[in-house]
């Protein structure tokens, strides 16, 4: 059995790397910068270099490790091509092959999101779980589908893109989703959708006394009146957490997942979000995947390096 | 390798047996009645008696067979535990076991409905696919989702209840599901729910002249008077195909599946059916997972037998 692999998170800034034991104890990370000149063409003989000078300045025996995992933001396929990454500049191409052949070392890719969910599976707020959807709420929604200890990876590698689930009709949202359709869950359910959500609510109800009026409206700020106890950042949190709990039911009828993980920057909001996404979870929910439990993720921005180790020793 | 199986498809009437090469061609099907008197004792020792009296029968050698698979409705985990058959009158126990002692043989046991979309996949509309979500359209809404070719149990044996998916909100659905919530998908686009929709329709449209008036409602009349061109049956099939393609696009937006089969008696309106989902199905889905296909099943119900077969053999 090798000792040692590489996790490595390709994002749009910087790209995360971690030295792991192959039983998952994260050793060393650090960043680098993503050059994304050049059609990201630099990109991989990067993480090439800072892989194999890692290896050079630990001494490490490169017959003790068992290769490098990598995350990449955009659709990846089972055997490693990548459908395009526009954040990188990247078109298609097969990334395994790519960065094996420059460093020697076995490579297993997986999209980014996708990937902190195996992480968050193997390690953090799934830990013991082999069937698993994992909610990342940020400036937009995205998920990751584990079902049997795997990725669900899709047809296209697009599966676990719940954000994009149809949660209202398209006549009755006149703002258009990033992805060009209208009434995405992402639209209401996300950074970016409490603050519409706060927006609309403080417009339709003008009369009502908040201290959320004096206030830059951000997720944090609406989550933080909340918690304060604040009536109408409670009715907006209310709103989001029926959306994204019924949304869920959906996926549930579906999957029949044991367990649901909260991540991204909104999930710092903390049980205030899990707590209300439960509560109409189990509202909307069949009821034999009622029981599905919901936990925050707990590896933060290196879930994804976690994760994409977790893909490479299998 | 072996040469034959067993493929086993208990229903609530009756349980369709049919004799298969491990390739999957079916050489004889036959079928007993289902006993349901003293709690289905008896059920599985007639499943039993069957197999070994064709064996016997066809003079068959015991050590050419690989073994038996069968679909039984209710919940089934992987590992063959049925957590209890209402229509059979079981509560919870391993049947792969206790048909393993009975016959000597091998067994594998699966969800009716999952091994049904199994059976698709192997020899029917879902041919050639491996990521694949049946739909069958009934008195309710079943389903069956396969990924890389095999079957998702889900924690409770509960995954591919697609019928249970919230479509509606609860406030606004005075009848309850079958199942106790309101909104089901179920409610609206299976053949009670076709029918639902016809009376609402028909109710709220008093003036509008259609032949449905003249008609017992059923899903197959209302089905052939939209195919015949009648305006009202057009608009309600147009309503029944919008509910069911907009929770399509939800399993897709998680799934991201090569192809949905669509199967069940409602099934048998056809293109008109599959033409209509496909059609909204695109409207909702997001745009990386527009292009999965629409097929209708062909295998009837022998799919259950089909994929019994395929759970054994794996």
């Amino acid at each position: 059995m090798k000792k040692y692999a590489f996790g490595v998170d390709v994002g749009g800034t910087t790209v995360k790397l971690g030295l792991f034991t192959v039983q998952g104890e994260l050793l060393e990370d650090w960043e680098i910068p993503t050059v994304k000149a050049d059609g990201g063409r630099m990109i991989l003989p990067d993480v090439s270099r800072a892989v194999l000078a890692k290896i050079s300045e630990k001494d490490l025996d490169k017959g003790d490790i068992e290769g490098i995992g990598i995350g990449l933001p955009g659709p990846v396929l089972e055997d490693g091509t990548v459908l395009g990454a526009a954040n990188l500049g990247w078109g298609e191409f097969n990334v395994s092959d790519a960065l094996s052949e420059l460093t020697g070392l076995k490579v297993r890719a997986g999209n980014d999101a996708n990937v902190a969910a195996l992480g968050e599976m193997w390690k953090g707020g799934g830990k013991g779980c082999s069937d698993m959807v994992m909610v990342t709420l940020g400036t937009g929604v995205g998920g990751g589908i584990i079902i049997n200890g795997r990725i669900v990876t899709g047809r296209n590698g697009a599966a676990g893109e719940i954000g994009h689930i149809p949660v209202a009709e398209p006549e009755d949202e006149p703002e258009e989703c990033g992805c060009g359709k209208h009434g995405c869950l992402e639209q209401y359910a996300s950074a970016t959708g409490a603050v519409r959500l706060a927006g609309r609510f403080l417009e339709e109800n003008k009369e009502i006394n908040t201290i959320l009026r004096d206030k830059e409206l951000t997720a944090k700020s609406i989550f933080d009146a909340a918690a304060a106890g604040d009536g109408a950042a409670l009715a907006i949190t209310d709103r989001f957490c029926r959306i994204l709990g019924k949304a869920l039911a959906a996926v549930a009828a579906a999957l029949d997942p044991e367990m649901f993980v909260i991540g991204g920057g909104v999930s710092k909001a903390g049980e205030i979000l899990t707590d209300g996404i439960g509560k109409y979870y189990r509202e909307y929910a069949f009821h034999a995947v009622r029981g599905a439990g919901f936990a925050l993720a707990s590896l933060g921005n290196r879930a994804g390096m976690y994760g994409a180790v977790k893909l490479l020793i299998g």
